[in-house]
């Protein structure tokens, strides 16, 4: 049941109610613990305050994990999604990557009645003004109604919300994310407790209505046939999806905008958090690409039941009568009416190397920070570390070891590995490219690299570990029936004379889908077998299988890291008297404190030759 | 279609998204005039800020009024509706009134989506600064971002977001309800426009987490088998019904609010606005009714899909831990997790003696007011308003008369010209005692007051106004069922036996009906005659033939009346030149300005003897 009794006293409190707190909140309150979710606003509670959208590349893959771990943003974007696609599907299978377009409003109410429906946890709408500590202890919060809450472990996960401003062109105003209250306070508290705090900007673009759009001009886009969804849970496929649209912005709107510079806020001076360099505002594109002669735009709608549709692409902080200049300049949009006008907004969060792996400050035991806070872009990226610094918050109460990922157990391990050891300068966003295995973390494995971990994290219900079990056991099966028996040229020569592919002797089907002409799909027709498998467990199988050689030699070189990640470094060490250690080293190393040599072999500015070194050290 | 190339440019700027502005905005659009509606945020569209809850006694009567004109406020109820019930049902037909629990958050969606399919009406997020005038005409308006919108018309519908603050205890801040930004910059123009403006408060109580309630403490309330429904419109009937609930505050709830008087902002001199006298904040009931022993409280669920509830009666401004002390005193709510408190909230509003029985401003020619701005309080007095002010600013626009309604045709009417006669020195809220015609203005019979009206002025639809046909016809038939045939007392000797009504000779259905101990369903299942009609109808034809007498006398009444609202007071009259008025009289009818001797006979501080010398002087 909820902590009826004590209302003023919790095992952990989450500040923000956004994609991190929303994640935070649930696993901690899963786990067993007395749980408080504060939120400037109960109706922002996992607000898409960007896009209506869930998942894409890199971000895909981050859901999936989330999902496997027992986190919720899988569930929620597949009961609320209106459009999915499997992006890279002609690509290698590393790459490749769910992406749904949800319905903002459904996604926001499915997710807040989820909270409300779990036990343990309480909401409550107040703004946080301070974290209450004593010898470097966390002891609770402090809301602006004065109001002290006492709880041994605090996650921050606050996202834009932080001392926010919002900026239309000359305008501006101390504001979060769709108009909704700042917290204007905390960043003061925070300062104090040593964290190093950054301005960060980020930026949304108009929405539109729907009706003045001529989508005939445009390309359409469509979701996929419903094989897929985000959650290992989920049963249910749609089918009734809506369409998006490609478009593209004009020599004009590029003429519009450079008429306009003086009075664009990114280059008046008027801002100067630093922003996310994946998303960047149109201008800055039109800036810093000058002789590119369009930029694709893409519309996605912003739910079943609204008419308002977002435009990707078109990030700006310009004054609203050059915005509607500017997007009635792009093809399709030559009648468009803006909605709500696109915004840049300006937000403090800390440097992430203040944080330790567990997501934990440094300083302050008990006190874990999620989410923007820790200077990274995005819902995925935000829902992943509220999971990991819910689950760590419960297992420091349980007394139990962090749980920390690493980069070879999943894109949440490279995630946090990156912030904590290389820290970033600008909003960090999840790429594939970002890992280093990334043929191992693909998302057709995520249950398979990480169900166990939370189900000793404490996290997986029985219905999801006993759907992974079975699932376990039909690879088995299927592994099973595909190096069961060799079949003969006379049967198999069709298919491969079609395919171009040679013949040998008798081959078993699992050696004719090394073959790279030869998929399970044709394997499944010509054979009948496997027929029931789900369009998950194929991709799966044939991705171990075609993979094969190259996976094995990324577990080799994964154990020798693994090693090296095994050899712990004391926090103790003094780095400025280890001999043979280069300078810039010496300086990060204190720095950043890295658990092992593995994360220290991560930071930037620490070269093979210091890992030798230090080696050698630790050997002594 | 929507008003694509000249986004500058409307025929109505509708400026607020509440209650009264949904309406303003869908009157016009729908009679053919190409409409903006500015908000300060699209997310608070029909935003139920209070009571998640429509209709009540003579709010009721409103809603069914508003939705015979063609309105939209009865329909978007309907579809999202999760508790109905006919309030008074065993009292007089002129004080029945239906009330609806709704789901607050599809209310607000369904109307949003509503607003957005809707022709020749666009929308956008942005906060209005100015209204733009020019020799005494509208111009336009200018938002927050510097831009000038234009149009002949504007309807002003700010509600409680004007230069509004919320007060909790000794927290303050600037904002709109729930959190919403505030339109901070419109007082001081209208002030500059000549509007004389007061400072009004209303406030809302806390939202608790139904799960922390003991609901077997309570008395349950549940909704009626679904009979009715507000909109003449509407079909289908809900019959899954959600309870809501009775309980008591106590003496330690009182003692409570007593100890900490000292902090509460109604009495420490923070909060100056005038409130709602007929919704008063807790303390103010404990502190006016000192020897009361307990204050009922009613528990309404906040929507289907939230466990959040709304504690009417519970309307507070204390400090968040004073709060928390008071509602847990309460029986049932011992346990209870405030999720939102309870907040006051001041706001700014205009003196509606400044505008006319049109809506408009006395001053300015295509400026017209409506809802809370007016000094009104509630949802249903709001929408009132702002469909008439909608229809007003449209037939402006067409060059027709003002839709003016009377006191005997509407409540509307009565809600107006109480508003414009008499003004208002607190928060208005319409009750069935304001109407003197109430026998007359029943819930039963308000299309058949109003559609016609609503017909000429543009905005029934032909599917409204056939079903209204249809629906006369039904009526006619059924009356002449009613008189078709005397029956013996042989036939009704039974009945009226068991009704204790004494027998005569042969009697029709209808003289049957006239006494008082036999209702419309005796008749129908004795004589089994009119089996096929629907609740609403037999309530009306029950009212009709029992009240014909009560009826007949209203009428001549209201006919007597009309003559003197026919009697036309020229505004150029100089009352201080009329000989014989009281000088009370001279000075409020010079204020008023009243159309006619009946709007005159209104006036408070106007006596008869004063209507007679008016009389008197009209005929010289």
């Amino acid at each position: 049941m909820l902590n009826k009794n004590m209302d003023l006293k919790y095992d952990v409190i989450v500040v923000g109610g956004g994609h991190a707190g929303c994640e935070a909140a649930l696993a901690a309150a899963r786990k067993g613990h007395n749980t408080l979710m504060l939120s400037v606003s109960l109706d922002n509670i996992a607000y898409m305050a960007c896009n209506p959208s869930v998942g894409g590349t890199g971000k895909g893959h981050l859901v999936r994990e989330i999902d496997a771990l027992g986190g919720e943003m899988g569930v929620n974007a597949d009961k609320t999604l209106i459009q999915l696609r499997m992006l890279n599907s002609g690509k290698g299978a590393a790459v490749q990557s769910l992406r749904a377009q949800t319905d903002k409003y459904d996604y926001h109410y499915k997710m807040k009645s989820v909270l409300e429906s779990t036990e343990k946890l309480s909401l409550r709408q107040a703004e946080v003004v301070e974290v209450l500590t004593e010898s470097g202890k966390v002891l609770g919060i402090k809301t602006v109604y004065g109001e002290k809450i006492f709880a041994p472990a605090v996650v921050l996960a606050c996202g834009v919300y932080l001392n926010s401003e919002v900026i239309i062109g000359e305008y501006s105003r101390k504001a979060g994310p769709a108009g909704f209250n700042p917290a204007q306070h905390l960043t003061k508290n925070l300062k104090d407790l040593g964290f190093e705090i950054r301005r960060f900007k980020t930026g949304t673009p108009a929405r539109v209505d729907g009706r003045t759009i001529n989508y005939d001009k445009m390309e359409r886009q469509d979701g996929e046939n419903g094989a897929y969804s985000f959650s290992f849970l989920t049963r249910e496929r749609l089918l009734d999806q809506v369409p998006c649209y490609l478009t593209y912005t004009t020599e004009k709107t590029h003429e519009i905008i450079r008429k306009n510079l003086s009075r664009a806020p990114m280059y008046s001076g008027q801002i100067k958090g630093t922003g996310t360099r994946y998303c960047p505002a149109i201008e800055t594109k039109v800036v810093r690409f000058a002789d590119k002669e369009r930029h694709q735009i893409f519309i996605e709608p912003e739910g079943k039941n609204t008419t308002e549709a977002y435009i990707q692409g078109m990030s700006t902080s310009m004054p609203a009568d050059v915005q509607i200049e500017m997007y009635r300049s792009i093809i399709g949009l030559e009648n468009s009416h803006i909605t709500r006008y696109a915004y840049a907004i300006e937000y403090d969060c800390i440097n992430p190397l203040n944080i330790n792996a567990a997501m934990r400050s440094k300083q302050i035991e008990g006190l874990y920070m999620a989410g923007q806070i820790n200077g990274t872009s995005g819902y995925e990226e935000a829902a992943a570390q509220g999971l990991i610094a819910g689950i760590n918050a419960s297992l420091f109460l349980e007394g139990k070891e962090s749980l920390i990922l690493s980069r070879s157990d999943a894109y949440i391990g490279v995630l946090i590995d990156d912030l904590v050891t290389k820290g970033t300068n600008e909003p960090y966003r999840m790429m594939t490219s970002r890992a280093e295995y990334r043929l191992k973390l693909r998302q057709d494995n995520a249950d398979l690299r990480l169900t166990e971990i939370g189900r000793s994290a404490g996290l997986v219900s029985s219905e999801r570990y006993d759907l992974f079990l079975k699932k376990k056991e039909l690879i088995e099966e299927s592994f099973f029936k595909l190096k069961d028996k060799n079949y003969s040229p006379k049967e198999y020569g069709k298919l491969f004379n079609e395919r171009n592919e040679s013949l040998a002797n008798g081959l078993k089907l699992y050696d004719m889908l090394k073959r790279p002409n030869i998929c399970l799909v044709d394997i499944i027709k010509t054979f009948n077998v496997l027929s029931d498998l789900s369009q998950d467990l194929c991709d799966y199988i044939e991705s171990e299988i075609k993979y094969e050689g190259y996976l094995k030699n990324q577990n080799e070189l994964i154990k020798k890291m693994k090693k090296l990640e095994n050899e712990t470094l004391p926090e103790t060490i003094d780095y400025n008297a280890v001999k043979g250690l280069r300078i810039e080293a010496r300086q990060k190393l204190s720095l950043v404190k890295p658990r092992s040599l593995g994360q220290a072999a991560n930071i930037s500015g620490v070269s093979p030759a210091d890992i030798a070194v230090l080696m050698i050290y630790l050997k002594e």
